[in-house]
């Protein structure tokens, strides 16, 4: 089964990336409030079980992938189409 | 209303950030078949109607955010709780 880990960086952090998109779409007349970049990780278990899958990759995510000083993550289980 | 995008690299495209994962999670005893990192921008536009939201975040994806040679994206209304 397929995870799907967004991580972002947390609201009180300054996002470089985010201001340039915004900048960028603003000179293009393109209108935003607010843009954040952060990351998109999919991860393919060898696991059927939901509960399990999303544990596995939560220890995943806490050990290799999201920083918690600066960025929060969200998990999903990705169904494929 | 926020418009989430998410870009992965495309499959036949060697994901080199994902290799690394893959490895590290490996060494530490982690199951993984395959690891890709891909991107997630949130942008948040002025905008209540969902279909002229997701059209308006399609051309700035496709102006500024995407390279369609080497990746792929997708659009979602992201719904906060």
């Amino acid at each position: 089964m397929k995870i799907g880990v967004r991580i972002m960086p947390r609201n009180e952090v300054l996002d470089t990336q985010g201001r340039a998109v915004e900048k960028t779409l603003g000179h293009h007349d393109f209108k935003v409030r607010c843009c954040r970049v952060g990351r998109y990780v999919e991860i393919d278990l060898d696991e059927s079980d939901e509960r399990r899958g999303l544990d596995q990759a939560q220890k995943m995510t806490e050990f290799v992938l999201h920083n918690p000083l600066i960025e929060r993550y969200e998990l999903e289980v990705i169904h494929e189409k």
